[in-house]
């Protein structure tokens, strides 16, 4: 199978380096929007402008698309979705159904497929989600994130004046984990299911006490949750918080038996050193199934509740069964 | 969609208590190999003697087939699968193989579709295998199981010359469990991951010694492992012992990074306090899944490998993306 990369950030080096692992896999190229001689890659990788990949329509099987989701994502996935099979990481949940619309109408256009908002969140924990649900109707399911650095508070912070860098994690709260796996179905505030962790390098001289009030003011970003700040220096930040590590749980609790007596827990965990290289390898897989599915006469826009597992996976039907089963 | 039972022990009373949580799915019976005016059921399911099921061809859509993997389903899925679409949960793993042909063969002969090995293992577990192999290729998985009751550990037990009455626990090693999710791959001999916990009611004047003797030396049951033998009182056993709880760990660590320097830990944790009903769960959301294959046009046997996640909930494509992914 023979992919290309269309964006080469954290995540398009992810990508890069999870073919590494699939020897199945023959990596094309990166195409980026910058000017290709500026741009090295982590394993030799060839790089190509942008503009020139619809040349490469016939030799590329799927072409992954690692870019943003706030801007880049919902102008590039369709308009490449017309001439390529492709697979994105489209992460704004309130806007994917028309995200979905848009590249599946034009994926429909010349008979190709494509999938959105593969990853983890959403991705491995939509399908958990998924799953628990069908298999316990009555319950009620909980995702918990972290902990993990989150690009949009730490991006937040930076923004504030007198700040030189910042990190932000999110941390999932014990105390709300316990009560959810004990099945007791707890109805818990924004406040109660996460702190906010942040690490902030500021310029000499800055008010801090002013910096600290603003982070934990902050609508929409931390004035919901209770937030602690320590000023760092940036070499510090360099030393200890220079990863991209993220993670999280989903668990669904629910009840079966005559009178509802039987609880039961489906508890699912992720704890990754690179969200991005993790995220990556995901794409990876999905782009796998989704080549099969398009070899077998599959077209327009899928997710990955479409994909049956089986796809997934470098190995036959038969010893699927044989190992795995 | 209407489901039958065929077969009514744990797993066939699980099934019928299933029914009540999912809305879509209509109960039109339990069919049973005894007499069937001495059963009776839970939630007064009509009772039908297996002879007549045939006549019952063109008012079932799926049939669940509850019945033991050492000596039932090997003959009454294959056979059934000749004119019912069918869901199994066979579960000797070695035998998987010859049980898929067997079923798709007969499967095949009138158009039928036919799940077999579902459950939570094999079933759930299986699932969570492949996903963290597919995106994870470069690493290492363990399956542990418990704290649970395993049924064949505890039967084996009351073959033992005076003992009345017991109860197996498999209980999985907590140092075991540490050192898989530290990342490290370690290698565990079998006596390394589970502890064996008996609970034994004997006659009176029988000799506790021997038996513990014959219990902790019991080869592929107990030799290779540490077991604990508690003797205790037959109200004791009904008391504290009569439930059916089992569950357990899938773990898949993996590297990924220039140099494999990133861990991941995918882990995947089931804690069920009835063992029958969360399986019989997980038969009917496949069950629900296999008939939308089938009325596709989709035919012969699968496995849950087969089945796309979003075939299993009882919501629509476009609701399932807006409220799960």
């Amino acid at each position: 199978m023979k992919i290309a990369i269309y964006g080469y950030g954290n995540l398009g080096k992810g990508v890069e380096i999870a073919t590494k692992y699939n020897n199945d896999v023959e990596l094309v190229g990166v195409f980026t929007r910058r000017n290709p001689s500026e741009v090295k890659t982590l394993l030799n990788t060839k790089v190509y402008s942008a503009d020139e990949i619809l040349s490469f329509k016939d030799q590329i099987d799927v072409l992954i698309i690692c870019g943003g989701s706030a801007t880049d994502l919902p102008i590039i996935t369709p308009n490449l979705a017309k001439d390529f099979n492709v697979v994105d990481s489209f992460d704004t949940h309130a806007k994917i159904p028309s995200h979905f619309d848009n590249v599946n109408n034009a994926s429909l256009e010349n008979g190709r497929i494509a999938l959105i908002s593969s990853g983890w969140d959403p991705g491995m924990f939509s399908i958990q989600r998924l799953y628990a649900q069908a298999i316990l109707p009555n319950g009620a399911d909980y995702t918990f994130w972290g902990r993990g650095v989150s690009q949009g508070h730490s991006d937040a912070i930076r923004r504030i004046d007198g700040v030189i860098d910042a990190k932000q994690y999110t941390v999932p709260i014990e105390d709300a984990l316990d009560s959810v796996r004990s099945g007791s179905q707890p109805t818990l505030t924004t406040r109660q299911k996460h702190l906010r962790e942040c690490y902030v390098v500021v310029e000499e001289g800055a008010n801090k006490e002013e910096i600290e009030r603003q982070i934990k003011e902050m609508p929409n970003y931390f004035a919901d949750y209770d937030t602690t700040v320590n000023f760092i220096s940036l070499q510090e930040l360099k030393e200890k918080h220079s990863g991209i590590p993220h993670g999280g749980v989903v668990i669904r609790t629910g009840n079966t038996g005559q009178n509802d007596e039987n609880t039961h827990v489906i508890e699912y965990k992720l704890k990754l050193d690179s969200n991005p290289e993790f995220t990556a390898s995901v794409l990876v897989a999905c782009a796998r199934a989704l080549y099969k599915m398009y070899q077998r006469g599959d077209k327009g826009c899928k997710t990955i509740f479409d994909i049956a597992p089986g796809d997934l996976i470098n190995m036959s039907s038969q010893e699927i069964r044989k190992t795995l089963l």
